[in-house]
């Protein structure tokens, strides 16, 4: 039997319902690839990409050059741009529109071609978290940009366009649906118990043990209750931190190795699946965002997005949050069914 | 240069962004696909189905038997059933959860193995829509429903794992939290302005031009102004009303048209691309329903949805509202790429 579950935070219901995995293409696993060719975030290529924005590289080797761990540049396609100030203007009763105004910008996470967390070490992952730190912090002095996500796509289903290992920084004006509704959800809960809702989660998680994936001194890493996706898996720090941007550096080493062994492990259970990850952080501005507790949500690309979710924001999953968990504690298969993200190919 | 645009209704801002879709990878229209193999919804293969909740049939000709124009049957693999009374439990601080009450239908749209609305005569997707208005009648009675979902995924990458033209129709006790936004924000719009957001959105679009696709004497078929996908396309009665049950039943005709022919513009402009509609219509038993408006929304599956749009609820919109308009009202191809929805098919 099928059941709703709703997600403390966000107060979205989602529907888990096990049965519905018999259906063979209920549960298609989507592959990542290899494509090979020409790649501009190779090392030696750096003349291929826009001049760089900030690296992390060895004293005494130049921008633009090769000697980098990791490299952030402009997106080449950017979806916004710092180039003009921000204003509202109304379009009638249509809608409100603004300039694009924001910035777009690649970190590139390792000067070879690799194509996934999985495959990086803890330590070169370790340069990644501490270069994410580094922008946020850079781009909250300018008042005009309300929030930065951070974001990573892996393989073409994902929406990966370039296959070298590489996050996204997305910064804009206002703050996005979703953090915005999760905020509401925190700051909601902090003033009916007095507490911080994630900080509850991760005692009741740590207690109970269902859905928890692992545990290391400083973070965890749990399939939460209301999973809208199979193997949804959120890693969060278990001391209580509103943004990514405060998180103690010293940390970041422990962080990166609960990644790499949380994506190593479900391209066990799942076949190296495509997937994407993304930081949920408080707004740089906002003096009510201490309810708020960031972490990392990742999400395999198990099933076809419908209509229907995006038309209702309801998801039907699956896989009970409890069975992924111990699929990815056990480090076994749990997928029915793989296909490629490749057109034509296997 | 992009912009953001913020929906009316929703509040949601989109960012439209023409120059994005000179990357490669922006802008893949996913192709629907012929499998073939045995097909349980055509006629003379009720026996494969679970028995029929009802049907448009030849005067004479049995349940379950052919002679039929279309077919309502229980979801063969239901996210949902209607076998418990719906009660919330905490459990913890977790969330909420409770029994996975509801009902989840197929509507088989026809006896032919055809595969999309733009392949059917609108008399035939006529008794679609007076079958969905039927179900809809009936399923308001039962109280411990608030609301149903009409929704059709056409192509696999759409969510079809059936080729034959059918719907669905899942019946919630809670209602899906992109309606209940839809609906907050009607209500706002009346309040602040004494009108209906929609029908004053009709009237913009109207006088404007821009964004009108077409327009008969009930209907007003539009690319919304802040459209989160491309080619997004809505249809809207022009006379106010709240929900589809109370649409007048002989208007039915024409909207079958308008349908028909908008999908089949569709086929043309992005080469019989994967999509989905769903129906938006008002909450069953809220009395402060009359503000909303019902609508079908159509989405071609012309991108990939990442993890960003999910995780952020920012939608990167690389072809602007008045292009996909003008080129579906001219009837000429936009698409830079095609793939298709099928693994290691051409």
């Amino acid at each position: 039997m099928s059941e709703f579950r709703q997600d403390p935070v966000s107060g979205q219901w989602v529907i888990v319902a096990p049965e519905r995995a018999a259906r063979p293409t209920d549960f298609p696993v989507v592959r990542r690839q290899r494509k090979g060719g020409f790649c501009p975030f190779c090392e030696g290529n750096e003349s291929r990409t826009p001049p760089e924005i900030t690296a992390i590289r060895a004293k005494g080797s130049l921008p633009n050059q090769p000697g980098w761990r990791t490299r952030v540049v402009p997106n080449r396609f950017p979806a916004l741009q710092m180039t003009a100030k921000t204003s509202v203007d109304m379009d009638g009763v249509l809608g409100r529109r603004m300039v694009g105004f924001g910035t777009h910008e690649v970190i590139v996470e390792c000067p070879e071609h690799l194509s996934s967390t999985s495959e990086m070490t803890p330590a070169a992952v370790r340069d990644v978290l501490l270069t994410y730190q580094q922008r946020l912090l850079a781009l909250r002095c300018d008042s005009r940009l309300a929030y930065a996500v951070i974001f990573k796509n892996v393989g073409a289903a994902a929406g990966a366009s370039l296959e070298h290992s590489h996050s996204q920084l997305v910064a804009t004006p206002v703050v996005p649906r979703v953090m915005r509704e999760e905020l509401a959800g925190a700051t909601r809960f902090a003033e009916d118990k007095g507490d911080c809702v994630f900080c509850s989660m991760i005692v009741g998680e740590s207690t109970s043990g269902e859905r928890l994936v692992h545990m290391t001194k400083s973070f965890v890493t749990i399939a939460p209750y209301a999973s809208r996706f199979p193997f949804e898996t959120w890693i969060l720090p278990r001391q209580h931190c509103a943004s990514y941007e405060e998180q103690p550096p010293e940390t970041f080493g422990e962080l990166a190795s609960a990644m790499c062994k949380l994506i190593r492990e479900m391209d066990i259970a799942l076949d190296s699946p495509a997937y994407n990850y993304i930081i949920h952080t408080a707004p740089f501005a906002d003096k009510s965002a201490t309810a708020y507790h960031w972490h990392i949500e990742v999400i395999p690309r198990t099933t076809r997005i419908a209509g229907f979710e995006w038309g209702t924001g309801f998801c039907i999953n699956p896989v009970p949050p409890e069975r992924a968990a111990q699929l990815l504690r056990s480090g076994s298969g749990g997928a029915q069914a793989t296909m490629s993200d490749q057109e034509g190919s296997r």
